[in-house]
């Protein structure tokens, strides 16, 4: 039902799955972190996260699973190794100069993360027909940020000095990028993912001249690269806070789909956004750990806006750790009951 | 001309003035730094307030100068003091419930807030008549988050939570802060201020239902108690990343201008907000750090699209502290040859 929605059609049925539907939230997820290393070791080891991947589907009615992994996988299988060091995200060493970027691999994707394609065929082997599974990796501008920063980052000087002052390195960065990430979707969809969806975090951090170079640019090339390979699977973005540019994003990168932060205006969406690409989205992930009333009536209001027209429902962004479970089992029930299933 | 502006007249010159055009990044302000205490000591002391205020304007060519302060002050004001812990931004203690709403105080903004007035008096007295003076406080959403978190904030969890779950208790802290915050903006009015901005730096973490209720509404109530009993007194309002929610806070709060950040498409803001408002901004802050070629064509697409209108050019947000001086007084200079004057 989710790949019939994402590619257009108006199904009776709203589907529903989470960003960050697995993770800490959960009790399973958090005794399963506690018997594995790091969390990229808990990413590489295939059974363990498979089992991650599967916990919210064993626990909950969602309409998809989303394999458990990071978007810094690709800087790490490009020879940028990452660590993810407890409270304070993750660590890489910052790219810092042209030689740096051309050190960078990007023939190894396969290799090194052989690990989470076979997660994804576990996990695909394991689900039920009707439950999709989605790949994902992260965006060009949003994994390039982490690459330059070194990490995390309060405005992003040094990515966007890099590609103000040097566009032909930084272009060629966001090349080699591309060429990875085409690589890692396209092994994802090998080993079963039906759907796949691209995280540009940092997406609202860029002015228009910006965002048309360093994002719709990037996104356009990788999603040609995909549907050139696999014309089948629906691609969703999701340029998170990019405000009124998501009708550009929407219009001009070929994506099938976007994921709309909680800021977009329903209304605007159902107006601007939904005439050309299914939506999903986007109830404040606050207010599903708020739950009860203030939950049921933001999406009550979600569903009378979108439902009319290909819509998955979805947090803005990722579920928040101290979320009480019982609230998603609530949420669920409350979107299958407004759409008569 | 600042004022006129504002007020939705296309002048033949373009306005231009930057946030946080006072501050670290100019070596004056650290050596008078080094000479006070805490920051907030620095605020509470007229003529060294007076005197950061005042440094950009010796140095360059600036149609306004904006009052050395914080958004803070007004709940120092109240009864919850406030401190600046270096490196970790504004510490408060968190408002923990009912109680600690009802013993917030809203009538001794005059008296606590005296040497802020002082500071206004001194830099509207030393300030060439052609300058204007530029007072502000904090939009009561985004002052609310700060009281209740007790300093910054990822996700506005206990903020959300509390207007969620206890809406009148909510409605009882924005009214209070409301109250002292109009308070707050008359005395700076009284005090010189010749214009005001409203900053709501958090107005753009929150879903439309929640944008109506938390910034729409306290914002209009605020603005109304203004223009009351200051008609003449231009309000620029910052919605800071609000996205598509612009053009309702444009048409609805009764603002005379809006602010608009980076992420803000220029052709956008020119159809949608500038029949309506005057509008102002919106250079990417790391672009003026990073100057030159690309400061330079970023300054010239703003120009193009947006001075056929009232505009006031200014950054999207304020001033980074690495950022060159010197690129301040090229920007400036930029902007008046591109204007003519």
């Amino acid at each position: 039902m989710l790949v019939r929605t994402l590619k257009g059609e108006a199904t009776a049925q709203v589907p529903i799955w989470l960003m960050r539907q697995a993770g800490r939230y959960l009790p399973e997820y958090r005794a399963l972190r506690e018997k594995t290393g790091s969390f990229l070791d808990l990413c590489y080891s295939p059974e363990q996260a498979a089992e991650a991947t599967l916990q919210p589907i064993r626990r909950f009615d969602l309409d998809a699973a989303i394999l458990f992994s990071d978007i810094l996988v690709v800087p790490d299988a490009m020879g940028q190794p990452v660590r993810f060091a407890p409270g304070e995200g993750p660590v890489l060493e910052a790219l810092a100069d042209r030689v740096s970027i051309d050190a960078l691999i990007t023939d190894r994707v396969e290799s090194h993360l052989a690990p989470v394609y076979e997660a994804a065929r576990l996990v695909r082997a394991a689900l039920p027909e009707a439950i999709a599974l989605i790949g994902f990796a992260g965006a060009p501008w949003t994994v390039a940020t982490y690459m330059i920063e070194g990490g995390s980052s309060r405005d992003f000087a040094r990515t966007k000095g890099w590609a103000a002052r040097d566009p032909e390195g930084f272009d060629a960065l966001l090349a080699k990028i591309e060429a990875a990430t085409l690589r890692h979707l396209l092994a994802q969809v090998r080993a079963g993912a039906q759907v796949l969806q691209l995280f540009d975090s940092w997406a609202g951090v860029l002015d228009e001249a910006f965002f048309e170079r360093l994002v719709i640019g990037p996104t356009k090339r990788l999603v040609a690269g995909v549907k050139a390979e696999a014309p089948d699977v629906p691609i969703v973005g999701f340029p998170k806070g990019c405000g009124i540019l998501y009708a550009r994003y929407a219009a001009e990168t070929g994506v099938d789909a976007v994921s709309l932060d909680p800021a977009v205006p329903l209304d605007w969406a159902a107006s601007a956004l939904q005439p050309h690409v299914a939506v999903q989205g986007n109830l404040d992930p606050i207010l599903l750990l708020i739950g009860g009333e203030a939950m049921a009536r933001r999406s009550g209001q979600i569903l009378a806006a979108l439902a009319g027209g290909p819509f998955v429902f979805n947090l803005g962004h990722g579920v928040v750790p101290p979320t009480p479970p019982e609230h998603v089992a609530e949420l669920i029930s409350l979107v299958r009951k407004a759409t008569g299933t």
